[in-house]
């Protein structure tokens, strides 16, 4: 098992803790823990080491390298979906509770303000794509408060979760509305205007997920006539968001920049799961984050 | 019962629901639901109201009160503690998870920035007056997070708690502080330079209790020291912070207008209280939440 286009000591370890052996030159290794974010970079290494089968991809979403075409290459690709779940979900709740307790306003305060906050305690939380592994974690930490959680997801398999379609009709109930799907054809642009005023006008929406899956333009427009209360974005579309973007500096939208997870949060969660497949494929058993590139994710 | 110095029907609604019936005329009464904040009011209106035997107060913390020497008149007094817990517990995580993800630098930014954050899971928190409704309720909003928690109390009853006077070694294990404990004679002050400067230096301080049990200057040095790492306040000494007070306007102290708890939140929650205790009253049960005049809560 190989590790580039570096090879730090922690993916190392991981592999031999996995019960794998370690092999310092990829042409010769039949596995790749790919720690790189560049499409040109990866497509050569893997054009010189045809030997590659299984790619161990360090992102949970895999948008990115299904838009370049790798992932029905007929190789293994595996994703880190769902090792990143508990600080990402920490992130989503962050963002929700500091719109409903107005932080946004209360940082800015040089002077004592009124009081005023809403409360997450039974309020109706709508996840989109509540069951991979953040959305799952994010239900986990609403647990205590109460919350009555609807999860929309591409295929419901209870019947209690929700399809993308049934969205025009489901976020009318909702106080809170968390984006944690993957990005793909269908989830692109899926919060366009029309689904973005389905929501009450108390109801704030956090997106943890993907920029794209909401059309910005069209947030712009429901913030600026009070038709959502507040948006909590890690992710924007553009992202990075430019400098003098109209949701720069608002009171009603809190950005944070792509940082539910953090490198140095990521690389012990990453070499866990890197581990784990290592020791799954020493064993025979099926890897954990096998990307259906059919599905995106 | 009569309810002063104003009777909302909601409260004469919990009279009547919990079995007891509403007195309009204070002074014949023999309970007294006081909404009012004034002091010299309340002195006045008992003084004409010799029948009064027990007054429900609308707060928590009772610091006022006792400070007027009200609480050892002979009379029953019950405060409105552990009613209010889930609001200020939810406000305390708050506090807690925006400082950790640095939303006072993310609000005041008009420019994508580095990654950055802090996690909860797995963090140490000590939890100063944790066995009232506010720690206990945070404890339980802090479990799905693994948080380690420690509590520290005027007078421990298990093995696992801690003393007041324990914080000296207790803090330097410390990632997170929250004070959620009654201002009292032994509280005021309680974190004064010496027990600031025992955090660690990444640590966070939120106090969602009362802003007298920190000594504010000492805080203010601290945090210019960079000895801590950040401070969450819902209540200040003095409060309001006046303007131009050194807290206004800094990254590292997150300051909410006593707004842990709103009017509309209490509400509904004193109203049940009130009720409950009429309950009570009628049935012959001790009341909930009886103030201790020695302990001062």
């Amino acid at each position: 098992m190989a590790v580039a286009p570096t090879a730090p000591d922690v993916f190392v370890r991981a592999i031999e803790d996995g019960g794998g052996r370690y092999e310092p030159d990829p042409a010769r290794a039949r596995g790749l823990q790919w720690l790189g974010k560049n499409p040109a970079e990866l497509r050569r290494l893997l054009a010189e080491c045809p030997g590659i089968e299984w790619v161990q991809l360090s992102g949970a979403g895999v948008d990115t390298w299904a838009a370049d075409g790798f992932l029905s290459d007929g190789r293994t690709w595996t994703s880190a979906k769902g090792a990143y779940s508990e600080p990402v979900a920490e992130h989503a709740l962050a963002l929700v509770l500091a719109l409903l307790r107005s932080l946004p306003t209360r940082v800015r305060a040089t002077s004592w303000g009124a009081q005023a906050a809403c409360t997450l305690y039974d309020a109706h939380v709508v996840v989109v794509g509540g069951s991979g592994g953040i959305g799952r974690e994010l239900t986990r930490l609403l647990q205590p408060f109460r919350a009555r959680i609807s999860i929309a997801r591409r295929t419901p398999k209870t019947e209690d979760e929700h399809r993308f379609d049934d969205l025009p009709t489901l976020l009318p109930l909702a106080d809170v509305v968390v984006i944690a799907c993957a990005l793909t054809p269908q989830t692109r642009n899926l919060f366009d205007e029309a689904i973005l005023r389905a929501m009450p006008e108390h109801a704030i929406l956090v997106n943890i997920a993907r920029g794209p899956v909401v059309d910005t333009d069209a947030l712009v427009r429901v913030l600026d006539s009070g038709l959502i209360a507040g948006a909590g974005l890690d992710v924007t579309d553009p992202e990075p968001l430019p400098d003098g973007h109209p949701l720069w500096g608002r009171t009603d939208c809190l950005i944070t920049p792509h940082t539910a997870d953090t490198p140095e949060m990521i690389r012990p969660l990453l070499a866990g799961r890197l581990r784990e497949n290592v020791a799954r494929m020493v064993r025979g058993e099926p890897l954990t984050g096998v990307v259906d590139p059919d599905a995106g994710y």
